[in-house]
């Protein structure tokens, strides 16, 4: 059996080492760099570089050749939480048990961290512009997707919606449809970039892309189906929040057991786009288990 | 004597109809779209994108190479202004005559609105992601470039410091710093990329970067005197204000008149840049002019 946890703490290792070259070479670290730091390496799961490398293995790349962009995704999700996060957003003290970018610091600060992470993410993309030509073509591919992803198109329009859902009981339809945008087209795009960097065919990057979308709605309902059951203990955070803020959920819309129906479904589907893949998509394929049946 | 006045309205012409096209085709005009339609077109000086396509055009290039480049750099100038207006930063309610950004719309999509400009900037400096290698080189080459001006180690530093510099006195140094970082390079950059892109040599990248780093500052220390002595009718804008805020500026350190020999200086430093250029660079000459002799 694959061992994911132990698949998570290698390739986290590399990331968060790759992420601190980065912010320390290209800086002083004075107070905005502080900021961008105490997001940026605040102990995320890295799902989306994870997948990013995880990608690019299946069809036999290796990280190194997507690191940049593994990086680059992060920074973006970083930047995501930090402006989510902002009293004019979601107001929120704490993320991940600790006093979110703007507690910490100061509105101002987070801002700014935030739009300075977004920028930084497309300095890396761009980095190897003394490169060959050949390399050029394909990075200049990642910042197109990962741009139209993190876009007004995609995740920025996401939390637009879901900022003005905020209040109103939002059909099935409307609610997958924001978390395609605020959270999957960048799940989505995580793992085509790694495919795509690592030279795989279209239809594999169309299959592994098919797979991203899945797994990361299905991470969505697992979500809304752990904050109606889950244990408040395993998961460091209390239950039971979305019914009280009447949110538009899946258990909500669904039910419990159809919910529960629907992430399986997902998590098949997910699976089912790779077929085609050898084991060297195991990891790809623990995943997807994983986000089943998970607890936390 | 080269007619400025018609060089700008015909190349804001044209810039405006590339922004125009970019907003319309990429997305739905929903109310995150119209706040970026807001803030970009509500009728700046286009100074960066005249000064890209001005520069590619002293070297030989045509307006046509450097477009995408032109319009991107405004879309960063434009999330710029609509994230340094934010009540958390310098909490402006007008900008040009009209409400800021969070003031017709709010808070939170002024700042979605700002990153999705941000965003949509490297979108479209990625857009030719399927052109030719050599092309994929020069537009990975630009995303460097104006990530790094617009990001932490540039124009965000620039910003922080300006904030933090509120209500304390800074030296000559630590102005001249906070300008460079803040305003001063994008500008410089917006000339380095249209030459960049039309295949300058390197010498005549270097000597126009120089040129607008040179009327850069110009324009920040023309600015701080006009806030002083200008005419609030021609300038459509109240004076004194700076002095009333107590910020340190050119002529608060300087005195008016050295103000004046600095700013006399600069713009001759920037035409020094210009000496081995043709009659190709008349508009960058007569901008330089005018940056010295303007009234608002």
């Amino acid at each position: 059996m694959f061992d994911l946890h132990t698949y998570f703490v290698e390739k986290i290792k590399h990331i968060n080492a790759a992420l601190e070259s980065i912010l320390k070479t290209s800086g002083h670290p004075d107070r905005l760099l502080e900021a961008m730091i105490y997001s940026l390496m605040a102990g995320g799961k890295r799902f989306r570089p994870v997948l990013c490398i995880a990608a690019a293995e299946a069809v036999g790349g290796d990280l190194k050749d997507v690191m940049p962009a593994a990086c680059a995704l992060e920074m973006v999700h970083a930047y995501s939480l930090i402006h989510d996060d902002l009293p004019a957003m979601d107001d929120d003290d704490l993320r991940r048990g600790q006093p979110t970018c703007h507690k910490a610091f100061d509105e101002a600060t987070a801002i700014l961290a935030g739009d300075a992470l977004l920028t930084l993410a497309f300095q890396t993309l761009s980095a190897i512009a003394d490169g060959n030509d050949q390399q050029a073509v394909k990075w200049l591919r990642v910042i197109q997707l990962i741009s139209h992803a993190a876009g007004y198109c995609g995740m920025i329009q996401g939390q637009m919606q879901d900022i003005g859902s905020e209040g109103s009981r939002l059909t099935l339809n409307e609610l997958k449809s924001m978390h395609r945008l605020k959270t999957g087209a960048l799940i989505e795009v995580s793992a085509r970039c790694g495919a795509e960097l690592v030279d795989a065919d279209s239809d594999k990057i169309q299959l592994l892309g098919s797979y991203a979308r899945h797994i990361g709605l299905a991470f969505q309902v697992t979500d809304d189906i752990l904050n109606v059951e889950g244990d408040p203990d395993i998961m460091g955070k209390a239950v039971g929040t979305d019914n009280l803020r009447q949110k538009s959920t899946y258990p909500s819309l669904l039910g419990l057991e159809e919910s529960r129906t629907f992430a399986t479904e997902l998590i098949d589907n997910a699976l089912q786009a790779l077929v085609s893949f050898d084991q060297k998509a195991d990891s790809l394929r623990a995943i997807a288990k994983y986000i089943i049946d998970r607890e936390k």
